[in-house]
């Protein structure tokens, strides 16, 4: 899949508590380490339990923040902080949405960190407006925010049970309570949630990859409904809702969102891409000379092709880090324009040879359409692409930002329609049987709605 | 080579000359192509060859350029454009150094854009200021410059002349010339420049992805010594110096500095660095399990290691694409924590097994010694590092900004010290003779002062 | 008075409501014309009734506000707008507190803009807090605003009337309610507010300046205790609470604040100080060759005590309307500097003169002792310091930026310490009688606390 | 005169030679006090002899500098400083045309501040770019620095000798020349330059008012066509050029530039703007209720008409000191708010009230006659205006930017016609007899061509 055309995962989050740690420092790594989950905002707040202070701003968490405000964080007594990456899926992306979000209070104070989309957020928000409370952002957290304020009397376990109760949708929540750290994950678990250690410290974050930034270890994943309370008496934990048992974390984390050396679930998420990558060379296999991976995407797919399909593994493609602007009025040869600026053919590489192109997914079609053409001009003599997920076929409502069904390739064509619009020589697409061995899954243990449609936790305005 | 220490090359150049077409942009992708050269600033002029603007800023080429600027730099009677993007190895990183240098005139006028460094910069200037010439940069840039302009009446021809005879070292220039557009290279082509062709226009630039970019051909690299001249007349060619025979391209240009996807002398630079990566195979096998890259650098040879061995080629450090701040004082806690934030492993990927590890140079040796560290902590029971090229002994004068010879580990200690200090298991420098192998040349073809410290061109400073 | 040293007023607020006008514009121009009430920050919400949005910004109204953010702001549906610009005197300077503050609904919302200072926010927070409620800024406004949110089902009269019942001190508001413009004044009255006419618009401000620049015209005062309502059925009023009769209208408005071409309760400010100055000549006549401000503040005094005196007025310091940075460390000789580079003596004027030097209050009297060592280096023979309103003994809790009371001067010390402390040769205080003769006013009528100590409407923290 | 309309000075110079003085402050200092001259950009360079470095960036001096840069400034070791605020007559408003402009040597270097405009700018440009030499700015000034650097080795004497021969116009110059302080002014003394000593320190300035901001006493003016060489052998001054006798100082520096606390050639600004109205009143009294300014050009002339005629001199119209925006289409209409957003009617002023209004020139005429209106709208019975200069009539070429002679409303109509044009009762504009007996002088001291047409020292163009 292109960066072009990426999908785009709404958030990190990340939270700490400990003593005598260099909390906002810690914090900022922690969400710098997250920063492929959301570069839109980036936010830090840290309490000693009193008194609650943050920094928010737009853009790059390395934007963000600086000597200047990192020092203002930088207080001895603080015990919890957390920590927020954004990519917005629901409400504008104006500073006004960063995250966490806010409540001062005369004494304590509650930062709140969220990664996902709730489905039910109109209908709620309706109530407590009746109920005389009022929104100050566009952000669907807002709602969990109020409800944990008005219930904040009774305590973290009263208010989440509230927020459980009314929320419908995707959540894993790190929050700051007053002088503890709160950790909350939805019934079905659709966001990943990280329970790690540093040292004798708690740590909460949406990868693992979090904690190897900061050199803390990983313990074990937040469970689906599960509330985490820490504080000076430790770590406290309860079940607050079961599980539904129709649905369970975002498949997509697997093919394309969480970074290659996240752990999620006990699963190295390079591992099972490499996986998935020796299935699709099991149902698709093709004579060819070299496998090539769209960069950085596709990559441990192709050594996984490579590795099983027994054809050299090798790089065709040059990505450009740096991000151009173009300048130029839509149309396609801008579209081609835009995908050669970005990623750039060796000639040497592919003249005259068969070649495998891997990459995780295909969205719209059109910029895997302007790669291949690219790549038949640098002399390719056939390209069979490969795509290590099933078709995409329906939105996300669930936290990814998604074009809508028409958009979608695959929900309005054939594999074989798709093969030829691209200009490919051979197209497969993992199964999701394929997918599941690769997994080592069954899918009611996924939420696999975006290759089924089975939307097991609501939609967006179901109740509205 | 990690980031954090990478070498850094000067500058990349663009040229090109044409009716009918947008100048501005094509100007504008060509540079962006050429972002890897230098990230400190970047600008560019062109001309109708009456009127030359130009437009010059701190940062990268997408931060320079906005709409705003682009729509004055596109005006439809402009036949000339010339571009730069500058990484500093002489002179202040200020914008008052930001090329091209542009000197005005009331008919007319000259942009020059050059990669390379001079190395009697110095003398040249006390001349010229004795004959009332005067600078109003820090870079050595305005020395060729100033020698173009007093002999600007003789025609391209005589003052580029003067150029070759009065300056030495390395240099690669794309120049505007009132209604001309001007290549040149020193007599031993230290720094790379080619030529291709868009349609009939005639385009320059200091590698052939520039090309790749715009869409347009490689027709063949500006000779050594050559001066180019295309203007309403065509091309015209002419040899101002002819090839010491005692030195040529920087060798660092095949080993890390050009991008993959370009061709230099008619060879492919991923293809010679996989070709190091099987001499490095041939000259240093070792058992083990997996091959893997430091991402990028070491990658295309770690493809070539993996082919010529057998051995699985993987990735196994994830690459943050993000730039961190560190707030952190400096020390040896801190090195291996910004290598951490930079290249994060894969712990399932390295877990009990025998590592490979590539990359394409060694310089301080203190971050490779932070990457050992960290693949460790991450399980592999044996790191073997192979470099695709030799021991790097000698500083640069050339045009690349590289730290003192006292900082050079492998000019003060064996290969076995340096093994020893970053705790590798083994270590393997492609020998001379096998990098000669790998590019099917010799020696005396290339500019090696980095390995062996024979400066052909002389030093910096040597006539002051 | 001089600028460094001067007293700051916290805010001005401004309301319109009405249908196929530029209802951004003329917020723009209104609070453009309010700006010497605040340089903080500004902010401008407009709603149709359903849909409200906003732009804030810190600094002044000309670099919040530019061409993109007018075009969002400026809806052809629009009705109703409210704008403010700040100087904080409670909450923190950040952006998160700069107004209006706004409450987003499903339907409608509420912006808020407020001039003045709350006596009893803390104990109003923490009982809004014990009921659920949570506050994001530092402003004791967002008070005001939680209330009107719990009470908002009930309508605009129920709201305010909360408002009035539970809070204590200085505040004029101007809100949007949903599709209603609100206005509302403190029981006393302790900040101005206006009420005035654009063809059929209402329009509110703090000053009747406001309506000059956008065109329109002063109908009357807002009444103390008065809520405004003005919506679809045009203007409906209300005396949510009679006025204690303890206190009115800050008087420092008449002598310093408010603009002179602005009008208040009846009287203009420019003519109220030529006439205080004109007393002022009355009660401290002295024989002397010129009479001068110190600009601006002293300007219409010294106008008056000139026409009264017969001695000519003449300029004879220059201001600097331009900021500069001192770079320099504090100390009696920077402060010299500082007046200095602010107030520029004429030479010619001052040589050899006996001098009246008319400002409108002393508050430290360190910049006024800089200023007379100033005028007398530049040769004045005599220098009579004339003070346009009594004493400064005690600091403000309704909206003015203050010292410490052990700061005031004249809190510490008699008028001839102060005389001998500044180096005048005479100095003399408007007295309350002769203030309230120049007001033709009694003292009750207004709050004169800052001259007499008397908080009649309590202190900050009294009830905390 | 109004803001809007005003015509527009070029520049500020200040230079500095002495040792252990803090040379930056200082000269910060100086060009703040100079800012009134030019507010586009602003530089300072400071030389110990040997190395001379600069600032230099767009904008306000308070925006250009910050203590970062002036530490960098600060050097214990310089000898000599000079500085520059410049609005742009001649050359584009970029960065690259702000001044001090800079040549750098590998020993020594030269720092350039030039007020005025060259008329020869072009033939001098056309030779020196035929001897070799080249031009990287739009700005005349660079023509005197080209021409020094030529003769630089002959030294000061010799070149600025050259400077004196070539250039024609209007010029006073400060320059570091290596380790020299040089002032320089053209045989006709177009623009001031005065000198002035800080202790034992020589400094230079535009104006007198700079010598009061820093502490420093005005010792004389430089005469036309004098060369001042300031160094460790003190002060050398030589008469470069005789004075053409046909001409002299800019008659408008004492009408409106220069700062009414300047003395030029020994007279105070002030007081002969005072006397200039006490003139006026004598050539157009009229039976009116008071006097009052267009603040805050006219004011100093108001308060001379007021003493003179014996009417009250009163405040009427309140300058909004901010700068707005108007987001409005051009035409009459928004001209009027322009006017009325700047300047703002006290009603109880005016109200009934016979008015002599005055300000010190009439360029366009639009804005008098938009204030004309407003203060008429306010209840104004009468309104006289009087100007304390004579009809403006030509353009200027010797460095203030002026409309076209086609905009400038007295070279196209008589007093009568503009009387009735801008809807006054009467309009008195100064006679030159009357200027010039306020002046105590005589028309061929001065330059007088902006009233009369007599360009004695040519027009820019005259010989390209």
């Amino acid at each position: 899949m292109l960066h072009e055309a990426k999908l785009k995962e709404e958030c990190g989050v990340f939270g700490i508590y400990g003593h005598d740690l260099e909390l906002a420092k810690l914090a900022y790594f922690g969400i710098f380490s997250l920063q492929h989950r959301g570069q839109e905002s980036a936010g830090i707040a840290v309490s000693d339990g009193q008194d609650l202070i943050s920094h928010k701003g737009q853009g790059l968490v390395a934007d963000v923040f600086n000597e200047t405000n990192m020092a203002q964080l930088s207080r001895s007594k603080d015990i919890v902080a957390v920590a927020h990456t954004r990519y917005s899926t629901a409400g504008g992306k104006g500073i006004i949405n960063a995250q966490p979000l806010v409540a001062r209070y005369l004494n304590g104070g509650m930062a709140l960190a969220h990664n996902g989309n709730l489905v039910n957020a109109a209908s709620i928000r309706r109530k407590l407006e009746q109920e005389g409370y009022f929104f100050q952002t566009d952000s669907d957290t807002e709602c969990i925010l109020n409800i944990v304020a008005r219930y904040r009397h009774g305590g973290p376990e009263v208010a989440m049970q509230q927020v459980v109760e009314r929320v419908r949708g995707a959540y894993s929540v790190a929050m700051i309570f007053d002088d503890k750290l709160i950790g909350l994950r939805d019934p079905d678990g659709i966001r990943p949630l990280c329970l790690g250690k540093l040292g004798d410290s708690w740590v909460l974050a949406s990868e693992s990859c979090a904690f190897t930034a900061i050199g803390a270890e990983l313990i074990r994943d937040v469970k689906p409904g599960e509330l985490i309370i820490i504080d000076s008496q430790g770590l406290h934990s309860k079940i607050l809702s079961s599980k539904s048992g129709k649905g369970g974390l975002c498949i997509f984390e697997y093919i394309y969102f969480s970074r290659p050396d996240s752990t999620i679930n006990g699963k190295s998420i390079y591992k099972t891409r490499e996986q998935m990558g020796r299935m699709l060379a099991k149902q698709y296999p093709v004579a060819a000379d070299i496998v090539t991976p769209v960069p950085d995407s596709g990559r441990s797919a192709a050594v996984g092709y490579a590795k099983e399909s027994g054809i050299h593994f090798t790089e065709g493609l040059i990505k450009n880090r740096y991000v151009a602007r173009t300048f130029i009025t839509p149309g396609q040869e801008e579209r081609e324009l835009k995908v050669r600026l970005k990623l750039s053919p060796i000639p040497e590489v592919f003249r005259d040879k068969r070649v495998v192109l891997v990459d995780d997914s295909i969205v719209r079609g059109t910029t895997i359409k302007s790669l291949i053409n690219i790549i038949k001009s640098a002399g390719a003599k056939e390209i069979h692409v490969r795509v290590s997920s099933p078709p995409y076929i329906s939105p996300c409502y669930y936290g990814i930002d998604t074009p809508n069904e028409a958009d979608l390739i695959a929900a309005n064509y054939s594999t074989e329609e798709i093969c030829q619009f691209i200009g490919a020589d051979s197209l497969g697409y993992l199964s999701m049987e394929g997918l599941m061995e690769a997994l080592n899954g069954k899918p009611h243990q996924f939420c696999t709605a975006c290759f089924t449609g089975n939307y097991f936790a609501g939609r967006v305005g179901d109740d509205d």
